[in-house]
């Protein structure tokens, strides 16, 4: 399973969000792998940040359930989500908003 | 090698664009494919076209050089082209506007 997602990144953060993202805490690395999720890349167009993440679970909502439950992770996003806003249509969507996909070539 | 870029859709051709990549040409394929070009996604959001691909040959811009000959891309790219405004910077650049890389995790 493929997901592609969008957040604004605030311009004022710019650098801050590219270095934080050098070394990301190995902790949340870590519960990222164990929720089943590889190849994770995020890109920067502009103010948008786009990401890119392949998931082999077998329940993504649970397992993404279980990473905003860990405690690095919620540390983490304390300090990542004030450089974004979200672009997501209503509450009940995650933070980052998701794409549709248009085109698969294996 | 994974490569990210962005073009913009032309909201008028936005239902022509998802319909003809429903079925993408077969040569058209086959050329990517010969390419070294494998796991080739393109994601809508709003007007912004997203794509990542990943590449395992030796020497990318002579395989998208190849790709570019090739007789049947190049009538696809004439349907699709005019649907698209081209975000690069520079006429040296491809048509898509290649993104920087700000994390990842295998």
């Amino acid at each position: 399973m493929r997901v592609a997602s969008v957040v604004e990144l605030r311009p004022e953060y710019e650098q801050e969000y590219i270095e934080l993202h050098r070394a990301v805490w190995p902790e949340v690395l870590a519960a990222l792998k164990a929720a089943h999720v590889s190849n994770y890349s995020i890109y920067l167009h502009g103010n948008l940040l786009i990401s890119y993440l392949e998931y082999d679970g077998d329940d993504y909502e649970a397992d993404m359930a279980r990473v905003a439950e860990d405690e690095a992770t919620q540390r983490w996003w304390q300090i990542t989500d004030p450089m974004q806003r979200s672009l997501r249509e209503s509450d009940s969507e995650g933070w980052w908003r998701r794409l549709p996909e248009v085109f698969h070539l294996d």
